[in-house]
């Protein structure tokens, strides 16, 4: 049985992470997702640098993302993040996060994710490759 | 059968929406989500503003949201958001998005919202009420 | 006497731009700020893209920035933005900026800009190069 | 003489911090500007909840701001923020910004502060209060 990949790093909310009702602006959750995801992969030994230089990869971009709010957080609160590796595909890797408060859960997010390189036959375009063995290696 | 609510704007992608890999961040889409629903309620008459000092409601804050990504947008795009209102129920409303550029779609959202007023008997709280009749008549 | 060079365009607050106290949360200001120097260039022939594509210029990067405020802009407010290019050097432009939300003054603005292209002699280093001639001329 | 009130704290720049040109995106240095002020007020007992509830005090607003950059920065750059209280007057007070990268100073920030209570008579207004006795103290 393979050990969950996971990571738990702190998030302190500032004051222009919130809007006028003195709760975060949601979008930030998903500021705060990528950050997260970002620190996983490099606890992995796989970060932006190491994907970009051995794989030519230009960035783990998303397909699908989502998030559930069960409790508000406010300015000045330092939430705990624990973020996991969940289902992965050939092509797609995701994350699972859940943030807390304490004991008190703020939400949770879900992010699938892709690796894109360049696509030269189009004037700026991308594309979707498969996972690196070694990137699924390092996420399971 | 009810003429569906929608709402249609303009999206100009800035340079610091996007990110080293030359396209949108993908957290700025929901920022703009949240744009489109406000646009959507005050073209029905139901601004922040108006369900303030109304209803007393401090932000119809979000219970669920999600995006869906088909094509990347970058820096100069000017993307077509199309925002329609989906189920509804005692306490929530669906908002959903449909981002274009031309004929080529970008993404979807989605934003499952509620109606939330300062819970006095928790210092800083908030609670939510169900949709006022005037605001489930705006939107249906 | 040559004509100033300025750019007019609207800025409409969106509420995740307002903070708990319920006006614009002020890093916001410097991102507008970035958006209407963009357009004053791109309305001169100068877009990113063009002093990309013609003189390797990867940024027009900032060198002095300023602001100050005289009276808060807030949710749903639309302000009227002008920026005009003030000095101009050999290696920087200037660009000053006035927003209005009708004939109130919410701020000024002041960005010192330079042109950067990418510097081979070291691993993902920037350099500043003279300003363009034909960048130049489009500016005064 | 009196010792000069500091305050040091990191800053991970973040992939969404960065835009196309692979370098930080300058309003989020106002953003980590504001953040380090907050965190400086609250290492000397002032708080943001402090000043709310013992002055009535909803934020210590901008009044003006600046920066000046000398070497950018990039994702996965972790900097360090020193902030100092320079001038201090009776409605005002000045933090100031140095952000390094090891020995690499990355920019120098300035902004001007003062405090700011609900003002009744306008609907909605705010305005600047001579700054505390207490406040002073504690920013000398």
């Amino acid at each position: 049985m393979s050990t969950a990949i996971t990571h738990v790093r702190q998030i302190e909310v500032g004051w222009g992470d919130c809007d006028p009702a003195g709760i975060v602006f949601y979008p930030n959750f998903y500021r705060w997702f990528d950050a997260c995801s970002h620190a996983l992969l490099t606890s992995r030994g796989m970060s932006h640098r190491t994907l970009n230089e051995r794989f030519g990869i230009i960035g783990c971009g998303l397909i699908d993302t989502g998030a559930h709010f069960t409790s508000p957080a406010r300015f000045d609160d330092v939430l705990e993040a624990e973020s996991r590796i969940g289902k992965l595909t050939n092509r797609t890797f995701t994350v699972e996060h859940v943030f807390r408060r304490g004991t008190v859960q703020i939400c949770t997010g879900l992010e699938v994710r892709g690796c894109f390189v360049a696509d030269d036959s189009i004037s700026g375009g991308i594309k979707a490759i498969a996972l690196p063995d070694e990137l699924r290696a390092a996420l399971q």
